[in-house]
């Protein structure tokens, strides 16, 4: 066995020196090369402290993360905010590499979120009912646009829909997300505090996910831009936004004081294929381009990155968990180069 | 930034070559080197699919894992299944280093689990409902055993109890468990699904977990070892346990023939300091024993280690997330080797 373990070693080092010379110390480790990571672990972040009158107390309403540092790291985090669960940014649906370890070769260091009463920061201050919602299975198939109807999948879609597990990972690649307007600051609020502890991050969101990041630029100066897969739920300057009812997924209007934060920092948004088919995305797609406008408008830096435009085709919801995640992934460090988000620690 | 990067993918080889070789390649990589993955990310596994009658469908009552693989890796897998929060296993409650990065440095594939209805595992097929306890942070310094009442502390914990934070993580690092008899069925049934999936695998549980543990040990053979840390709960053959009536924290009696798995397969469960001091664990330690005289009465290989025994003072509930869980650790390694379960793949 020691005899196997130095054959590793030895033959990892020489191959690392190897890469690095032969490369000329111009690319990043390959993706077949072993991940690297300095340290790694989880913590709570946030949250109150219930007390009843004789003094006994409840921890709650905190949110989680897991993190994963790089040895030698860029100065900026990446934050991974799902609208679904986790495991979105861990992996493709069919087990490929997902951003998670994608972003950790590309030198970043990766958080991995649960806000206040998801996933594995359940323990809430409230009392919340977990109900087993049967038909969101198919609800799934659409609003992840794998499909127009279960189980119709669109031409040459991103999901690797011949792979019947795959198809099972992504029916329970999600949890109750608890999806109302309160739960909505409650995380904003929690992820503003973990983004003042870790320092200056970008917030990678999915979803219901990218309205929550907007609130959270209004409530730290350590967000450093967004992008937002496929944003639900804008936020706007009162008085110019779309008009509609407030809800859990947008429009919110503040005040112009805090929406002027929003034009601090770049922001991109990234829209996958078949929009335009079904009529709640192209609901959002317009809205979606109305905050782009505003946000311009008041001297900001939003873009809207349609991935068909670049000659994408197939992307669902989730385009970062998608077959072609890496391509993507690409687009993203081009972003980030272009904002000068991708700078190493001095 | 080009070259930065350069210089440390050159660097870092470098280390790793001079420290093969200096180590005369006797010694794993020591704890201040960086992580090494092969392969990393979570998936779903178990689970059920509810139907209405009109063919919509949910998916549900699965549980998750996340997993890390090394390259190289020892042909066992390790299983950290807690029985509060995954954060127990990823670092110390001060956030010095967990068992799931000490264990992946040591060679062997991690995998931190969710059972069903848990954490990132929630969306179950029954309604569930998560209440706020308050009290239960007096409870949980209690009988994680962190002091005899809140908040006195033992003296000489094992817990970094001048840390604030850390306590403060300890409070958070939990979610609600669910702990009925039918949820520890199955969380058992899922897990054993696991471990048909991954193949060869050590259960490392902590508390309550340990129960559920040793169902699986009824209902797969790829099960080789359960190293319990302070087993809540036991499994007797039918009228050879304590009598006491059954519930989700054991005794739970079950046919010879199921309960004779259980005596193929190394079991050590591990005790920490202070147990005799709380009458719930006094007892708990008095069914502990009896299941070991049972397990090898019926020709098996079930253990108690007392870490005081060997000298060890202060550790709780969760000797695996104190201040000395490397020695804690050290002495798992030890069994590992003394039952061949730390060879590498061939």
């Amino acid at each position: 066995m020691t005899r196997l373990r130095c054959w590793y070693e030895l033959r990892l080092a020489a191959m690392l020196l190897v890469a690095t010379v032969l490369t000329g110390c111009a690319t990043t480790v390959g993706n077949s090369s072993p991940l690297v990571i300095e340290k790694q672990g989880a913590f709570a972040v946030g949250g109150k402290v219930l007390a009843n009158a004789d003094g006994t107390t409840l921890h709650c309403d905190h949110g989680m993360v897991d993190y994963q540092i790089p040895p030698k790291p860029r100065a900026v985090n990446l934050l991974m905010w799902h609208s679904a669960s986790t495991v979105a940014w861990q992996n493709r649906w069919d087990g490929g590499e997902g951003y998670q370890s994608i972003f950790l070769r590309r030198g970043f260091p990766v958080y991995l979120w649960d806000g206040p009463r998801v996933g594995r920061a359940n323990w809430a201050c409230t009392e919340l009912t977990l109900a087993p919602a049967l038909g969101q299975d198919q609800r799934n198939f659409v609003s992840w646009r794998f499909g127009r109807e279960y189980p119709n999948w669109y031409e040459g879609t991103q999901f690797p829909k011949d792979d019947t597990e795959a198809l099972n990972q992504a029916m329970r690649g999600r949890y109750q997300e608890f999806d109302i307007l309160d739960n909505v600051q409650l995380e904003a609020e929690a992820a503003a505090k973990l983004i003042d502890k870790i320092g200056p991050t970008v917030a990678l969101t999915n979803s219901a996910a990218g309205f929550r990041a907007q609130l959270v630029a209004t409530k730290t100066n350590n967000l450093k831009a967004i992008v937002a897969y496929e944003s639900v739920g804008y936020v706007f300057p009162q008085g110019e936004g779309p008009g509609s009812k407030p809800s859990a997924f947008g429009p919110l209007e503040i005040p112009l004081e805090d929406f002027l934060k929003l034009t601090k920092i770049p922001i991109q948004i990234v829209w996958g294929d078949n929009v335009e088919k079904v009529a709640t995305f192209k609901a959002t797609l317009a809205q979606c381009k109305l905050f782009v406008e505003v946000v311009n408008k008041h001297g900001g830096h939003a873009e809207l990155l349609m991935l068909t435009d670049l000659g994408l085709k197939g992307n669902t919801h989730l385009p970062f968990a998608d077959m072609n995640n890496v391509v993507v992934a690409d687009l993203l460090s081009k972003f980030l180069h272009a904002h000068g988000l991708d700078a190493y620690v001095h």
